[in-house]
């Protein structure tokens, strides 16, 4: 955060890329400096612009926050650059010839980042790409996996980058998911297509089921979505997810159409206080085990009436476990009422992951029979 | 993912800097070239190194993970450099001199590389630059606040950055939370702990109880130690969080002490199939209403037989709301069975937001009352 660090920096890379995108630095705050940075490198005064001022604060007016007079400093532009209003956050981004370069600054929160960067900078970028004489057309497609690893993957399908020569394969663990990009080349836009669907024809038999989704889609819409094709709602118990599932579930909009409710029965007496189950049924085999974990999903369904149940137990850790189930050990049980699923693993990851890859094994048995329970 | 490329951004960074650390391309997969491109730029050999061979396939084995050939990519070593193994997850990390700098190459899964960053980089970082004649020495400290944003806490502040010259004032906006970074220089280590030391006694009144902790210290787990301290538990009821405020707390080791249980009644049917809410009132004061959230944060407790009882009802949209609750509002409820303090927020985010912000407000009203509810 020192301005001579940063004038440097920015006149570096503007000598040497076509696009800059910088991140971070726009906010109300003494430390953000990222434009007098951008001004100094361009060599260009910095300006207030009074409209942004009057956006920020019809902004803050409609949010009921405070405007403070250092807020102004985010309405300022370096001369002949761009401000674009940020629908994710406060800060406008701005567009800037520095150099050969086409700079972007963004701001660095995340979301407002990615945001900006989809809706704003990839628009240009592609555009400007597409203006090239004999440029390289590509084609992508990322494909999701559970259940299965980054190495694991990457030896089942090792035959085929040979076959694809024109075709990029790479593998991301992306816990619990791991990814598999395939990114193809060709002379025009055609060929590239043509070499991603033929090489995905070749993928899509070695992931079988396994494959949950594609590119930007996420195994919990995928699941939601796989209820709302059959009309099919589900009710969840959960103990070691304590909610994760349910908060996952709920993350995606329209959930409430088809997610019902989830007894977060965390400590072993809730387990009887919000769903029934006997005492001695728990006290008898346990609270992680396959006898439990049904009566909570069979539980769960019958309180909501909803057409699935799922619970899941396990030992998240760091403490618990025995020895025939030690900390890690996961059920998770889904039940139509007339027919259950279940699943038992064994996650030797810390206590976060484990009740991650719980949660996504629950979700992931929903996805596979959210069009009726096949044993 | 080109290797030349690699290589030539690898030399010209170990040619203008003391430490190098790369992230990612560590793996097991033909895309990751990180080790490759470290022995061109050093000018050394590649060689595997037989006794993490030995590790990875141990790992792998107690994991119940298949080993696949591709796996001894991960037990390549540039020679001279040193690998460390990886208490975090699979792939070694390596600590190689390349020109000048010290380069340390870490996996670029978020998790793995903040713990060896932590954990092996750091240190080594601070043995260096302690070892260095007539360094300045710092002292950092990072105040946590929630329900005050980056420029209002910038204005509130705004004084002290000239009071204390020594001391640099960093603020950052990290949603829910805003953090205010207090870095202190001198030319002794006392001399930067005491400047450090007299900027946060300025700053303490002026954050008054919004300050909830320090540095790594995590909301969720300041509200489960509070809880501890008085032996007091807490059950909750979340109807528009869907389970977040419960997976927050129960991200805590040791929760299951504290918490309860959390009945997640997302859809107006299951407030009355879980908790017992009467379908009347409901129907009279709508699902998100303070006399519901009240009735159900009371239900939560009684249920569970715990101290207390927190609920959560909102509108966290993108569709829902009324004329008089917005999509934005939210309704908080914590009762010990004879006093109750209910909090009303409109936040005008998206709906991952809002949910982040309740279930904040939740897990913040648990901190500040967790001594006793005092009206």
């Amino acid at each position: 955060d020192e301005l001579p660090a940063l004038v440097g920096a920015l006149r570096t890379m503007c000598e040497r890329a076509d696009f800059v995108v910088v991140s971070g630095g726009l906010g109300p705050t003494t430390d953000d400096l990222t434009l007098e940075a951008a001004a100094l490198a361009a060599g260009v005064e910095l300006e207030t612009d009074p409209s942004i001022v009057e956006h920020l604060k019809a902004l803050f007016a409609r949010r009921g926050f405070t405007y403070t007079p250092n807020n102004e400093r985010q309405a300022r532009v370096p001369r002949g650059g761009q401000a674009i209003l940020n629908p994710f956050g406060t800060a406008p981004m701005v567009a800037l010839r520095i150099g050969r370069a086409d700079c972007f600054l963004l701001p660095g929160v995340p979301r407002e980042f990615r945001g900006l960067f989809d809706q704003e900078v990839l628009p240009r970028l592609e555009a400007k790409l597409a203006a090239e004489p004999r440029r390289v057309h590509r084609a992508a497609r990322t494909l999701k996996v559970f259940g299965i690893g980054e190495s694991l993957l990457g030896s089942a399908v090792a035959e085929l980058p040979a076959k694809h020569p024109h075709v990029y394969f790479g593998y991301r663990a992306h816990a619990p998911e791991t990814h598999l990009k395939l990114l193809a080349e060709g002379s025009i836009a055609e060929e590239a297509s043509a070499r991603l669907a033929a090489a995905e024809v070749d993928v899509r038999p070695i992931l079988g089921d396994r494959l949950f989704g594609f590119d930007k889609e996420e195994l919990p819409a995928i699941a939601v979505a796989a209820l709302k094709a059959t009309g099919g709602t589900v009710a969840m118990a959960e103990s070691c997810t304590g909610g994760l599932c349910a908060s996952l579930i709920t993350s995606v909009p329209g959930a409430s159409e088809v997610f019902v409710s989830s007894a977060v029965v965390y400590q072993e007496k809730a387990k009887t206080q919000l769903l029934g189950v006997p005492t001695e049924l728990v006290a008898r085999e346990g609270a992680v085990s396959a006898p439990v974990t049904r009566a909570l999903a069979e539980a769960a369904r019958e309180r909501a009436g909803s057409t699935f149940g799922v619970a899941i137990t396990g030992w998240a850790g760091p403490t618990g476990g025995t020895e025939a189930d030690p900390v890690g050990t996961i059920y998770v049980c889904l039940t139509d009422g007339r027919t259950a699923v279940e699943r038992r693993r064994v996650y030797r990851f810390d206590r976060e992951r484990v009740r991650l890859f719980a949660a996504y094994l629950a979700l992931d048995l929903l996805r596979l029979n959210a069009r009726g329970i096949q044993k």
